[in-house]
């Protein structure tokens, strides 16, 4: 450890532009490996992006079904009073074969019976003569139908190896739909990469604490960055809380190495003189991919990367660390902006950022000497083109209250030509 | 049961509008009982909803605290050379008191010296001279600071008593994290409501069946829905499958409104003479609230409430049955639109609906006559001021791969003047 008076007084580390570090995280979500993995058709399946197209191994319908309630008939046999001579309901099938003249009372997807070539909607229909006990003998249509006029042929909605899902596509309960309607037992998916959190700093006591001594504080940003990432889909490990000691640092991170493809730690990466992560990361041989980023909050955000051997593998894999600040709103935001990407670009998400939209501001907001990112929530749109959004109270990084019902983040420039945008002005949004 | 011959030819339910339909839930929302549990604080809390302001216990900071690293300095003490006489690091105090040219070290969240009226960031110092072991020995300033700089004021951020939770705020990871930094143990939250999914038809089969008889479907509706509430953050209760039979249907669903605040059934609610749940619900003494919506797909969705007797209460509480369209996609949409914004309601959320926004079509859709909700997915925004909105193929509500993607549901108003919406028009959508 450096002794303080020869220490840098200034970040070696050069702040790079949002761009940038989006780039570089693009590049190391696209080396990292990807792993595989078959999960059975449940609700375990949510939120997995499939890796292999599932085709369907049958025609849907797999028979002529109808498409109404009412009545099967020959549609040109000329004749507008039909015998009722049977019923095909769903789940009961008629057997016989439909002559001229007759028809059968078929339900909402019911087989169509054989012969028949249409369905005439029961509005359509009057009953004209009753048989025993109520039953109906003849019906007259009250419309003409033409062939095919309510019914669906088979395979029209899906052909017999055709595809139901497609790779890439993320499962939702549409998707759970559709595979359980076919049949479909399991599904080869991405399987989601192994993430741990780590909370570094003297500081910090758990967050059960009752009296928390004078200069220590709660860790928050544990059960925090542990949540976050449980409400995007992604069951992390809570790795608990580690000194600023180089070497407690380093064994700890060491260990989390082994066994995760991505770690997150919070603290440690400012200028202080326990500032030791990016060091570590260093000795472990990890490369700094940027130390530095031109954000707010977020500024000492810093990621690295390296090959480390896991337990059984032959060949080293590359890992990641993201070193994010230690102020919980900092964590917060770094974790949406690189985090999140990463682990789901990991996961085959297609989609690994969160959805912009423009909103406009319900006030006026000054810009930084950086690009900021606000926490914000937004009015109903009712009759206009843009929600309207507002700022969630404070938003020093500090402030984890700020945080507190935020809906979007928006995107802010740096001040350049203007220190200020405006109350009605349009600005992109990040959808959370 | 009514025998065919006697039964309704068209519907005795007129089909009202959308608004109609949303006042009707909104107004069963609010009539029925809400419950509160106290929950702790872990992960079990996400998604739940403040039902009592949570207050701090503590002033946050509790002491002054350096918001940055450097020296804590006697700001006007009119000596831009310092002895450095000790540190205060993040979780380790510095015990003395802070005289006229002195100064301490001090690292951000660090605990400001008694004496000490600021703190000079390191950046804005060099070191002047060594002591021993490369220790600092004296400092000097290289700009002036004034009192206050880089200090946060005890209770600065949140004072003790003031409110750090609202009540009807939704803990999501940051008010995780704001519950943790203050030690609080538990919440008071609204307790979400029971929910059991029933699918009804006579021709339902396990989604896991081989070979499906002819005239047989696989039960999609099921999972998919449990599925569908899980997304959003609902434990429901797989009630399994039960056929069209009158007394079935009665049975099954009066032993789940014992235990549930909410049933959602699919199937059973057209014009076929297997369609027995309006009749049912009469039946058990609901009164059916709708039971046709003009809306594409989903016209026969039907909304029931009724006073039952729970196992153990002395006064009956108020239920409701979403009985739903047994077609996959009317029921997928009947659940986003009435389903949801219910069981958000009853969890005490304030927004029960999906956030809306406007989005600009890709491609010229052609209106029904109907309100049609149409899956779409969104092109990144890009330098748009829209996202443009691309519609997931085939929209025939038996067609459940129309669902699969979709980002967001199309809000289409039925056709009047025009008969479509042109390619580049905005309209409204709902974000899934």
């Amino acid at each position: 450890m450096t002794a303080p008076a020869l220490r840098d007084r200034a970040s070696k580390y050069t702040a790079i532009s949002m761009k940038e570090a989006e780039e570089i995280m693009k590049t190391i979500g696209t080396k990292m490996t990807k792993q595989f993995e078959t999960v059975a058709v449940d609700l375990s399946l949510l939120g997995k992006v499939v890796a292999q197209v599932v085709k369907s191994s049958e025609n849907m319908p797999p028979t002529r079904v109808s498409t109404k309630d009412g009545y099967a008939v020959i549609a040109n046999d000329g004749k507008s009073t039909k015998t009722v001579i049977g019923v095909s309901l769903a789940g009961s099938v008629f057997d016989g074969v439909l002559q001229a003249g007759q028809c059968v009372r078929i339900s909402t997807g019911g087989v169509v019976p054989e012969g028949a070539t249409a369905v005439v909607m029961v509005e359509h229909t009057i009953c004209s003569k009753l048989a025993e006990g109520d039953e109906e003998d003849e019906i007259e249509l009250l419309e003409h139908v033409s062939d095919g006029t309510n019914i669906r042929e088979p395979g029209s909605e899906v052909r017999q190896g055709d595809i139901i899902v497609r790779a890439g596509s993320k499962i939702g309960s549409a998707e759970l739909g559709i595979l359980n309607a076919f049949g479909i037992k399991e599904v080869h998916v991405f399987k989601k990469p192994s993430v741990t959190i780590i909370s570094t700093g003297n500081e910090l006591v758990a967050p059960s604490t009752e009296h928390v001594p004078m200069g220590m504080v709660r860790d928050s940003n544990g059960p925090q960055l542990v949540a976050l990432f449980k409400e995007y889909g992604f069951d992390v490990i809570d790795g608990g809380r580690v000194s600023d000691d180089f070497e407690c640092i380093k064994d700890k991170l060491s260990e989390c190495l082994e066994s995760s493809d991505v770690i997150v730690t919070t603290g440690g990466v400012s200028m202080g003189e326990k500032d030791n992560l990016k060091e570590v990361l260093k000795k472990l041989g990890m490369e700094i991919q940027f130390g530095r980023v031109m954000m707010k909050p977020g500024l000492p955000c810093t990621v690295a990367t390296g090959r480390v051997k896991n337990g059984g593998e032959i060949e080293p894999s590359l890992k990641t660390v993201l070193a994010l600040p230690g102020n919980p709103a900092s964590a917060w935001v770094c974790s949406h902006l690189f985090a999140l990407p990463l682990l789901r670009k990991l996961s085959g998400y297609q989609r690994t950022h969160h959805t912009q939209i423009k909103v406009r501001l319900a006030e006026t907001i000054r810009l930084g000497d950086r690009p900021e990112y606000v926490r914000a929530y937004l009015e109903d749109l009712e009759d206009e083109d843009f929600p309207i959004a507002h700022v969630t109270g404070n938003q020093i990084s500090s402030n984890i209250g700020s945080l507190v019902g935020a809906q979007v983040l928006l995107v802010l420039p740096m001040k350049q030509d203007n220190d200020v945008v405006r109350k009605n002005e349009l600005v992109k949004a990040m959808l959370l």
